[in-house]
């Protein structure tokens, strides 16, 4: 086939280094091979660490993001749990959709496209609930590029008895997320993010509380494929023998093993000092070039920056112009802010400086002049 | 990362070809560029020649084959719908296990394990049962070996008014399966079998009868990650504009539609040809050798052969034996053929005469001696 290459700016995919490439392509093995289950506890181990987390139950879906939304809800809830959401964006809305069709009743914390979470409202609306099982929100909104506060959401939920369901699609290896010190008890993200990693995966984390409560349940899991308790012989830590359950995506797990070891390397710490570096760059360049961002400084997230499309300017041939004549992609806004804002990433390979200056220059020179 | 190469005689996943490998490996680009639009374009042209179908719904689930059982009963049926579901092996039961959780009532016609479906069973059960919505069989039971006669169920099936949902996963492009011919409704298959793709997705294709029942359906689906009617605009022929739904595994899909491109290149009765002939020398080597095939010739399934264990021979050793000295995958038995028979598969690129004699040979030696 021909070949395709493009500088990925938009909200994910993000450019995937070569090294995961070339794991990807290594010759495909079984599923339950015992080599390929030494690189599944591998995953495992590194995946924990950059969950910062002990959980044992702590694996790659395998499927997209979007999955990993809906295992968490569909394991976690029944019918008629009552579970909070925080909805600032276009997935905080998503997590209502899934929820409503498990049957839950959700009750929605809403706060403005742009800002974050807003800790007040969520207080209320806890006080104003019993009986509570679970506040869900999303740590790093693609749709807004709104980094909320996990750690003062987890508070103000713990402090209410509730389970902690966080969205960390985009923050996962880009920005600090500390599972287990804050404790959040189900976050799933998606590998094609700040992890640079081929799309298709979504990465995903239980707490023990979460899986008791998982134990307890009275009903089935709605979904087969979803249901942990048929996953869980298969990917617990040290468990032997791990019964067949699907398909392992192998090659895709070939690369989310190298793509994370690229994580362990350069440290979570550096990794998150490079997006934001990056972020910087790309805040000073883009104001210096008289455009504005959507988001106040402190709820900015480092790998995704939403930019305010100027009076005038033609959203669809800025995005067409620089795909055609540069193969760089730039992703357009979601939702509320479709024609309204552009969306820059700078996840993985693409968070640094240099990357910066370059969308920088680009972006500037079509759409500024 | 270490490379390990195995042959793949189980039931899946096969081998891969060079090309695939390489074209999965192309760098990553975004799932809404025009440029993959393109490709999602071509694997749907490719997949309808290899279902043999017109079906303007034919595409490519974002995950493993389960996805693909699951994408079609809980589009397909609402609670309370009746369906009558044939289960001759493992597959069958999971069948009744998901359209349990939608909360469908399930009236299961059961064969015995390594016999098809029956018929005769079949006709009772529906001309004892009204307002059944669909008639739900595994044309190619993965379990067992066993070829059903999917053109004789349709009939059976239409003739008493209903849909018709097969699980071709192990037939697609290495039986003759002709969905439209057939009268088949709902189709969905795996990647990593007879179509020698990396595992990890599924084909799936829906008729226009199919279509019309889910659009009348009165509740919403249970899964937001399968509900159709979300992937509709994204996937349907002809749209132009295409709405985001999650992000697609593009890697995944490069390689797909590579593997595609050799079906069609090579002509699916070529391949079903050649699929045949491997599977007969695989045969009578091995009956020439003593050992006893589970299945009677007429139903037996060409990519997928069971053989039974001889008494006295251990399992585990002649498995672990084939791995370890030869770097050969065979399949252990599953379900109620755990230990009784192994799974040995020539699907895709191992499909030849040749593959059929190299492991016939490695088995022999170790397992006849």
């Amino acid at each position: 086939m021909q070949t395709i290459k493009r500088d990925l700016f938009g909200p994910g995919p993000t450019n995937v280094p070569a090294s995961v490439l070339q794991a990807l392509a290594q010759p495909t093995i079984g599923h339950l091979d015992p080599a390929f289950l030494g690189i599944m506890d591998e995953v495992g181990e590194r995946l924990r660490y950059c969950f910062q987390t002990q959980n044992a139950l702590t694996f790659v879906l395998s499927a997209p993001g979007s999955i990993g939304m809906e295992a968490s809800f569909v394991n976690l809830l029944e019918p008629g749990d009552k579970i909070v959401i925080c909805i600032n964006g276009v997935f905080g809305g998503r997590m209502r959709d899934i929820c409503e069709r498990v049957g839950a009743e959700v009750i929605a914390v809403e706060n403005d496209w742009g800002t974050p979470v807003d800790l007040d409202d969520l207080r209320q609306a806890l006080d104003a609930n019993s009986d509570v099982t679970a506040v869900a929100f999303v740590h790093a909104e693609t749709s807004t590029g709104v980094r909320s506060d996990a750690k003062a959401i987890a508070e103000v939920a713990k402090s209410h008895g509730c389970l902690v369901v966080a969205d960390c699609v985009t923050s996962l290896a880009g920005v600090e997320l500390l599972v287990d010190d804050w404790g959040l008890d189900i976050v799933y993200s998606g590998s094609q993010k700040c992890l640079s990693c081929v799309p298709g995966l979504s990465p995903i984390t239980f707490s023990q509380q979460a899986v008791d409560k998982i134990k307890q349940r009275k009903s089935r899991v709605q979904s087969w494929f979803c249901d942990i308790s048929l996953l869980m012989s298969y990917y617990e830590s040290g468990e032997k023998t791990r019964a067949y359950h699907h398909t392992a995506p192998v090659n895709s797990l070939y690369a989310m093993n190298e793509a994370l070891r690229l994580v362990v390397d350069e440290s979570l710490q550096a990794r998150w000092d490079r997006h934001r570096d990056a972020a910087s760059q790309l805040y000073s360049r883009l104001e210096a070039a008289g455009l504005e961002m959507v988001v106040a400084p402190e709820h900015r997230l480092s790998p995704l920056t939403l930019v305010r499309i100027p009076e005038g300017v033609d959203d669809a041939a800025v995005r067409g112009g620089l795909l055609d004549e540069h193969n760089i992609e730039l992703g357009g806004g979601l939702g509320k802010f479709a024609g309204k804002a552009w969306r820059i990433g700078l996840m993985g390979e693409n968070a640094t400086v240099a990357r910066a200056d370059y969308i920088a220059d680009a972006l500037i020179s079509i759409a500024v002049g």
